[in-house]
C-alpha cells in the first residue's frame, strides 16, 4: 500500500501563512505553527480559527499559536490573529498546507488485477487487491486505492482519487480532481421495472454515468447508471455519506448535499443548490437554481423559485407529540366546526365550503 | 475479468421485433434499429417508447426510427410505431434484445480464492479477487463478479449474477437468476441485544436468509440474517439501493421498494406491495397484500386492508413552514379553545370532552 | 477461509444450563438441548424464551424442550422451564453457549497484503484478500476477515472481529471485543467545505476515530474521521446498519440506534439512549444521557432531559391524508379564524395577538 507513507510534519511561519493566503498577520511573523487544532484544544504551535460565531466564548480563552478570523474578532485573539476576508476559506487552504494529503508511489501494486486491454498512466497509482477492467483508462495521478473495483470501459482522469474499495461500473467516467470515498457504488443498475401480469420485467439499464471534476463522493454513496443517457453530476458537486442518486438524475454544478439525502429517478437539480440530511426527492421534478431545502423535507413538486423550503417537523415531548398527532388526525373535523361556528355567529370564511 | 468482452452490437428490424414481441407495426417491416432511446434523444437507428403521458409532447417531435406505444397514441408518431398492450413492458424486451448483457467466461479466475470444499459448478464464472467459502454451491451460469466474498455454506443457484463486491454471509441462499448489486450485504448479524444491569448482551443470530428466484437486490442494500428462523425474500420480489431489511422479516412474492426504506425486524409484508422511497417500517407489523406506501411515510401499526397510505407532508416555504409548526404545537390548545367557543354559543361537539 | 470449520454441534443438560446461568429449573434435568428456536418452531431439543407478551398465546402450544421465562410466566410452560429474572438477557447466553461463533486459525491468509511495518499478532487471523497498511496493530485473537482493508495506522485490540468487507481509514483506534459487520466504513473524511467565491474548498479532515470496547457496528454504516481531534464511540456503543456517524460526534456508552439513523457533525450523545430507526439529528447539538428517541423523528434541538421524544406521524389512508396536510397548510389561517371568532364572542384568548 503505498498510502503508507505518513507525510513528513510541516512547519510554517505565520509571516509565510500570511503572504501565502493574503492575510493580515497581527502578532510575530516568525512564530511557527504545524498543525491545525479546534479552539479549545490549540496550542502554541496549532492554528485555529472562528467561523461559527458559537464558539465565539472559546475565542479569549484559546492557547492558539494563530487564530484565523474575520475583521470583527480579531480585537478577541489572545494570541496571534491572522485577518481573512473569509476565515473559514483561508482556513481550509492553510490547513491543505499543514496537512498534505498522503502521497502514493506512481505505479501498479503487484496483487491489482489489470486487464490487457486497460491503459493505465505510469504516474497513477493502482492499490492492492484493486481490479481495472477491460478497456479502462486510468489517467495521469491518479489514485486508485486498495480493493477498488473498475469494470469495464471506465474512465477515471487526472489527479482523481478513489480512497478505497470504490467501485465504479462500467461506462463511468470521472471527472479531474474527484474524491470518491470508501464503499461508493457509481453506475449500478437503475431500478427499472415493467409490470407484466405475470410480475416484473427488469427494463436494460443502458446509459452511463458522468461525474464532473472536482466532487467529492462519500462514504456508501450510491449513484445509479442512467437507464437510457446519462445519470449527470456536475462540477463541484459534495456529495456527503450514503446518499443514492437514482437513474438518470442531473444535479448541476456547485450544488451540496448533506448525508442520507435519496434522489429518485430523472430529478434535475440546478446549481448552487444545499440539501439538507435525509431530504427526500420524488422522481421526475425539477429544483431550479440556488435552492436550498432543509433537513428531513419531503421534496414532492418541482421547485421553481429560489430560496428555502422545508417540511421536517422538531422533536417534541412524546406523550404530548401522541396528543399533537391526535389532533392533527381530527383537523380536518376542528375546521369544519370551525365553519360551523362561523355561520352560527353570522361570519362565515371565504375560502370554507 | 470477463466482464470485459463487450457485447457486440445487435440490430434487429421492425418486422422481427413485432412478430418476436407480438406487437401491431404500422410502419417498413425492414428498418433496422440497434439501440433504445428517449424520445428527446433518439435517431433513426433507435427505438424509443411512451408510458408516461409526461412526456407525450415529445412524441410528435421525436427522431426515433420506431417508437412502442399504445393504441391509444399510435397516431401521433411520427415515424414507425409499434403498438402493445403493455408498451413499458415491451420496450424492457426490445431493450434486452437489443442491449444483451455483457456474457462472462466460464470459470474461475486464477486470483479468486475458493475453499477446497466449494463446489463451483463448471459453467459458473467466478471473477477476480472473489472468496468462495467452505461448504458453498455456485450453480450453473451463475456469475460471481469480482471482490465478491461468500462465506461458508452460502448457496448460489442458476443463472444469479452477484454484479462485483457483494457479500453474502453464511447460510445464505439465493434463488434462480436474482441479481445482486456492488456492496449489498446479505446476512449480516440482525441487531439483537439483551439489556442487563452492566451493559448490553449480544443475542447470537443463529438464522439464515432465503432469497427467492428473480429477485434484484440494489446497491449498498442490507438484508440480515435471522436471529432464530431465517428472513425470507420471496420470488421476484425488487429491492432498489440503500434498503435496510432486519432480522426475521418476511417480504411476498411481486413487492417492490424504492431506495433507501428500512424495515425493522420480524415484519410481514405481502405480496404485491408497493413500499415508497425512504418509508420506515416498524418492527413485529403485518402489512397484507397489495399494500401501497407512498414515500417517506412511517408504517407504525399493521395494515390489515389493501390500499394506498401516507404519512409524508410536502415541503412548504420554510418560513411558512416554521408557522405552520408552531401552530401545529399548539393545535391541542386550539382545539380546547374552539370547544369552548362551541360551548360558549350552545352547540358542543360530540367527540370533544 | 478460517471461518469455513463449521463449529460442532453443542448439547447440553438443562441442569447445565440451570446452574451455569443462575436459573431455577422446573424439569428434568437430564433432559438435552443443542439449538434455541422460536417458540412456534422449536422441537423437544431446543430451547425458546418468552420476553415479549405479544407472544405469549404460542407458549401453551410450545414444543420447545425449555422455555426461558420470568417467574410470572413459568405455570404456563407445557415442557420444562428455566426461570430467570431477566429472560431475555438468559437466553442471549443459553443462544451462545449452544451456537458458539465460528473460530478461526490464527494466523495471515497467503493472499493477504500485510505492509512490512505493520504488526500482526501470531494469535490472530488476517483473512484471504485483506489489506493490512503501514504501521497498523492488530491485537491477540483479533479477527480480521475477508477482503477488509486498513489503511496506515489503524490499530485494532485484542478479540476484535471485523466479519469481511469492512473498511478502516487510517488513524482508527478499534477498542476490545468490538464487532463491526460488513461494508462498514470508518474514518472516511468528514463532510468539510468552505464556500469560496468560486466554488467549494476542502477542509481536510485530519482527525482520527476511536471505537470503545464491546461496540456493534451495522453493516453498510458509515463513521467519518474527526475533522480535527477526533470521532468518538464510547464503550458498549450499539449501531445497526447504514447509520451515518459524521465528524467529531461523540456518542456515550450503552447508547443504540437502530438503523439508518443519521447523525450530523459535533453532536454529543449521552450514555444509555436509545435512538429509534431512521432518525435524523441536525449538527452541533447535544443530547443528554438516557433519552430515547422514537423512530423518525428529527431533532433539531438539543435535549437536556431524560424522557422520551417524537416527531414520527403514523400513516393514513392516502387519500385522508391529503385532506389532512391540506388542512395542515392552512392552520395558520385556522387559528385566525377561530381567534376572530373569540374576538366575536368576546372572549379573546391568551396567547394569540
Amino acid at each position: 500500500m503505498d498510502s503508507s507513507s505518513r507525510p513528513d510534519p510541516v512547519s510554517l511561519s505565520l509571516g509565510e501563512l500570511a503572504v501565502r493566503f493574503g492575510c493580515e498577520l497581527r502578532g510575530d511573523p516568525d512564530l511557527r505553527v504545524e498543525r491545525v487544532a479546534p479552539l479549545a484544544e490549540a496550542d502554541a504551535r496549532s492554528v485555529s480559527f472562528l467561523a461559527n460565531p458559537r464558539y465565539r466564548s472559546q475565542l479569549r480563552s484559546t492557547r492558539a499559536g494563530a487564530v484565523i478570523v474575520g475583521a470583527d474578532h480579531a480585537e478577541d485573539v489572545p494570541g496571534a490573529a491572522l485577518v481573512a476576508a473569509r476565515p473559514y476559506v483561508t482556513f481550509a487552504r492553510v490547513a491543505a498546507a499543514l496537512h498534505p494529503a498522503p502521497s502514493a508511489e506512481p505505479g501498479i501494486h503487484p496483487t491489482a488485477v489489470v486487464d490487457p486491454l486497460a491503459v493505465v498512466d505510469p504516474t497513477a497509482h493502482v492499490g492492492a487487491l484493486a481490479v481495472i477492467g477491460a478497456r479502462c483508462r486510468v489517467g495521469p495521478r491518479a489514485f486508485i486505492g486498495p480493493g477498488c473495483m473498475l469494470e469495464a470501459d471506465v474512465h477515471v482522469t487526472e489527479d482523481v482519487r478513489l480512497v478505497a474499495r470504490v467501485t465504479l461500473c462500467r461506462d463511468v467516467h470521472v471527472g479531474a480532481r474527484t474524491i470518491v470515498q470508501p464503499g461508493a457504488v457509481i453506475g449500478g443498475d437503475g431500478f427499472g421495472f415493467a409490470r407484466d401480469r405475470a410480475g416484473w420485467v427488469k427494463v436494460p439499464q443502458v446509459g452511463g454515468v458522468r461525474i464532473g471534476a472536482d466532487v467529492e463522493i462519500g462514504a456508501n454513496t450510491t449513484i445509479d447508471r442512467g437507464a437510457m443517457g446519462d445519470t449527470v453530476i456536475g462540477d463541484d458537486v459534495k456529495l456527503d455519506n450514503q446518499i443514492q442518486v437514482a437513474h438518470n438524475v442531473r444535479i448541476g454544478a456547485h450544488t451540496a448535499m448533506a448525508a442520507c439525502v435519496g434522489v429518485s429517478g430523472s430529478v434535475t437539480i440546478g446549481e448552487r443548490c444545499q440539501i439538507g440530511g435525509a431530504v427526500g426527492i420524488a422522481g421526475h421534478l425539477e429544483i431550479c437554481d440556488d435552492v436550498i431545502v432543509t433537513g428531513l423535507s419531503f421534496v414532492s413538486h418541482s421547485i421553481r423559485t429560489p430560496g428555502a423550503y422545508s417540511s421536517g417537523i422538531p422533536i417534541e415531548d412524546a406523550r404530548e407529540w401522541r396528543r399533537i398527532v391526535g389532533r392533527l388526525k381530527r383537523i380536518d373535523r376542528l375546521a369544519t366546526r370551525v365553519a360551523a361556528l362561523e355561520r352560527e355567529t353570522g361570519r362565515p370564511d371565504q375560502e370554507e365550503q
